[in-house]
């Protein structure tokens, strides 16, 4: 959940050059809207195209600018509401999303402004149609030279034996689902589905193990483009006959030929995911493409046997980090050591680097102490940052990236005496989360079981309770997850998909409150199956202990009680075996917060 | 929630009658859509109405019939599965809602018929555009002299002693939402929204206390279109000269007229709920029209002091009918009098038509017995039902009309020994109960409250957890309501509305189960309070015990348990009192299953 840093930009020049180029002929449009996304609808894209960072000084990970000739707007939602208020200049009015009467960027356009204004877009920037597409962004005209040029990383093989599937079987059961719709072909734009789908890995973009990419999958044969330079040998040799190599920027033009060479027409369409950008569909034609949920997407989001084990071991070993980690931090605050948040995640990140099959940190360490916990997309700045200390909450969510899997995990923390509302807010969040992690289901489910306890004190938290998570892939990963957001409630969870489970609370100005492991569905046994359905729970595979002396215990029931015990006695029995001989004072820290209440 | 009977009807004259008709030339179309709503969209139509019913013989409450020139397909949900298997001739396809790879009549529409062919529907029983729209309903022509005659009953004036809000002040508020919209006129088509605002009520419609009319709100002025032959003085005097009387047929004219006399124009809109049929559009002009959730709905739905005072009240009346026929039949069963399903519906309404303000049922009683007691919305024929035995459970779903309010209670029974299967599905459908009547939540809910009991257990059910309740109206009132829909999850509940909340299980060809009380929507105070919002739960005002002997109190926390015995308690104290020197059976009764567990 990476943001990195607190710093303003003074946006009054680029703001300035922005609207003179609105002006010109060659623009000539009213209103700029500059989404978060890249071309690939990434989403941490690379710094080539943080456009809208740029463009505002706001640097979280989701918002939306839309800049008119005098005024200049930036929607983003509950989680970045105290960041952008810090990171914004005067030049920006913050738009908060969510709250009410608070409009949604697509409603301020369609009902604040003028109608029959040109609104301008970069159409490979946006989804839907309906814009006006400008030819050239006006954005990077802005930015000029001083835009920095994207990655171009080593792709490298990812070997079957943390795959466990053939990216032969896989381009299989793509053709499938094109053959259930009659189409030619499926152009796969987004990133991880292009590295999912050809086993293949890199590393353009900060915390995902991905490379810039497009590919074009037909009935008998696929394309790659991808930069030349970023594929040796070993990548050739594992795409075989089957996948021919092109350059990146040949993508466009290619899908152009294959409309003008009428190989692709309305009743043998493309299929497009429907986070495909509108340039795309411009170069095929519109009416030459079914835009549906992406297949790659769903098939990639149910892991199979070899990638769930996968998860279950990488995420004992980061339990080994974590572990390590948090009794060092323990130790030092005792001894009187002073410990900075940025110090803090980087002792982290020193002890999961130390373990096998390491290969990255899966986003930017939230490591906040006190208030800045409060800041769910927080992180710290290596200059200015708050110390950790013995009389403050200290929330820490971080993740590594290894070669059989991708974890997420988010530990809450007092070292000292936790007043009276803290452990009551911390209980309820815990109780939430063993609400989540025990519930059985019948098809979709709610994050209403994880609010229950906090609704009760009049709690609640403005984020989902989980995200899908990729297998050494994008940590944030669709279409699954657990909450209320629409792609979230139309995409039924299914055995082997993975999700978060991490509800949370968090008190403006004082402290903040998170507790998440990731989860994998699988299939329950019950004493009856009404409707012959599956019924669903959740597996958990992060293994960490929670903070027992933060729980009001009273307010526990008997099985929630139980729960908190039998977890802590799978942590200790899994991650314990590794620090022995290697860390006694973690194993001694494991053997004692791991003790049953 | 009625139905009448389970007789078969041979379709195969009718469908051959309207297969000619839709072969003429001035018909000339290939599929006619029969849908279930009349004009007003009225949840339970008059006879005359019920074109699906007598096209289709199926005539539960939810169903639309489809008919091309060679098939006939009716698609109802899972409420109805069971009554159109047994109801459907061999003319009929039955399309089960719901179930996986079953479409929806839409989605049919759209997919299995050829491009372009002409589907006919009469405009003024469809909601939304994109039809062959229809001068003459062929189903009616079909029908012909068989046709019932529309009733035009007496129309009475309900007192603000039981409404608790003058109309002038209801017809202020509705003009204060016409004004957000600079709408120049509000038409109101729903009979229990023009019942609500002008405080009418009628008997024109079995169990719900509406007559036919229309109405418009305009600026200065209203209109009130209705047969001259129901309104007396008594309702003229009581609408003053703010509202002026017209003939029910003279609603579309005048709506005509308001058009070609630019009285309604693109500025100056009228406003229409959406439930308003496409008639009433084509009469404006679609661009004269603003299409939104009906205001009328809205203000309707949170119910005034007064209002809530009435629904407690009349709930506890209701209350003493039913302990003394569930006392009443308790003794029948075991004297071994035989009472069959019917008998047992009757002898309730009797009790209920001896209470104080009764102003007739508010549905035909689901009096159901074992099998019968899996088909949700089944009701006994009296020619032709099952007798009430001591060896089966026993289900009985039913209301009344009172001038102070609208009731609609469902306990189920077991007079004999039930069988752990029983016994288990029972505890699992009152702990869902249970916990939705102790939900605290901040806006909108969920009901995987109410089913996270019986997903244990690999049970559920398919209907949502609750609907709205008019207050002396419809039994079935939107927009608010607890489950699934879309738009109960679109509307949030607020303080003072009122739903259902009736969580159950059926065991299809064996029994069912469901525990329904009436819950009014009130505020909780919580220790905390976070984004400042009200933080909601229920007050229930149904007052009947629920079947102890039924629970297996080894699955019962101990809150539950405690909730069962406070809420015995409370109808107790409540219902006793009437109960005293009246029916003494009914009082030991009631002294003996309120008695703590």
């Amino acid at each position: 959940m990476g943001a990195i840093g607190r710093q303003t930009v003074n946006t009054a020049q680029r703001l300035k050059s922005l609207r003179e180029l609105m002006r010109k002929p060659e623009f000539d449009v009213k209103v700029v809207v500059v989404p978060s996304e890249d071309e690939h609808f990434s989403e941490y894209p690379a710094e080539a195209d943080k456009r809208r960072g740029f463009i505002s000084g706001f640097n979280g990970s989701a918002g939306r600018a839309v800049v008119t000739l005098k005024d200049a707007f930036l929607f983003t939602d509950g989680r970045y509401f105290l960041q952008a208020e810090q990171q914004l200049d005067k030049n920006w009015t913050l738009m908060k999303q969510g709250l009410p009467d608070v409009p949604t960027w697509q409603e301020f356009l369609s009902k604040h402004l003028e109608e029959g204004i040109r609104i301008g877009i970069d159409p490979t920037l946006i989804l839907a149609s309906g814009w006006w597409t400008l030819r050239q962004n006006p954005v990077d005209v802005v930015w000029g030279t001083e835009r920095p040029q994207r990655p171009k990383n080593r792709v490298f093989v990812l070997d079957i034996e943390y795959t466990g599937e053939q990216f032969s079987t896989k381009l299989k059961r793509v053709r499938e689902e094109m053959a259930k719709k009659n189409a030619t072909a499926m152009a796969v734009t987004l990133l991880d589905e292009v590295a999912w789908l050809f086993n293949l890995r890199g590393s353009d973009i900060d915390f995902n193990p991905v490379f810039f990419a497009y590919a074009i999958v037909m009935r008998d044969s696929a394309v790659l483009f991808v930069d030349e330079n970023q594929v040796d040998d070993s990548v050739k040799i594992h795409l075989g006959q089957e996948v021919s190599i092109r350059p990146y920027e040949e993508f466009l033009p290619y899908l152009r030929s294959l409309a003008t060479d009428s190989l692709v027409k309305k009743d043998e369409p493309v299929l497009l995911g429907d986070k495909t950008n509108l340039a795309v569909v411009e170069a095929l034609g519109e009416e030459n493409v079914i835009i549906m949920p992406s297949p790659v997407a769903a098939l990639k989001a149910i892991k199979n046997p070899v990638e769930i084990e996968g998860f279950r071991q990488c995420h004992i070993r980061d339990g080994v980090a974590l572990a390590r980690y948090f009794a060092w931090l323990e130790r030092q605050l005792s001894k009187g050591e002073k410990v900075d948040e940025y110090q803090g995640a980087e002792q982290l990140a020193k002890f999961r680097s130390e373990l096998d099959k390491f290969m990255g940190l899966s986003f930017t360490a939230i490591s906040s102490a006190g208030p800045n916990a409060a800041i769910i997309h927080y992180s710290p700045d290596p200059n200015d940052c708050a110390m950790i200390t013995k009389d403050q909450i200290y929330l820490c969510d971080s993740g590594g990236q290894y070669l059989d899997g991708t974890t997420d995990v988010t530990r809450t923390w007092h070292f000292g005496v936790p007043s009276d509302d803290e452990k009551r807010a911390f209980t309820r969040v815990l109780q939430g989360h063993i609400a989540m992690d025990t519930a059985v289901f019948p098809a979709g489910t709610t994050d209403a079981f994880a609010r229950r306890p906090l609704w009760e004190d009049g709690l609640d938290y403005r984020h989902g309770t989980g995200h899908g998570v990729g297998h050494f892939l994008n940590v944030h990963e669709g279409p699954q997850g657990i909450g209320t957001r629409i792609t979230y409630n139309s995409t039924a969870l299914k055995p082997g998909m993975t999700v978060s489970n991490e509800p949370g609370y968090y008190a403006d100005g004082k402290w903040g409150i998170r507790i998440e492991n990731v989860v994998i569905v699988r299939e329950v046994s019950t004493p009856y199956n009404f409707g012959g359905v599956k019924y669903l729970g959740f597996e958990h595979v992060t293994m960490c202990p929670m903070q027992k002396t933060l729980v009001d215990l009273s307010l526990l029931t008997a099985n929630e009680r139980a729960w908190l015990n039998n977890y802590h006695e799978e942590v200790f029995q899994k991650v314990s075996p590794y620090l022995k001989g290697t860390d006694e004072v973690a194993l001694e820290w494991l053997r004692r917060v791991c003790a049953p209440v």
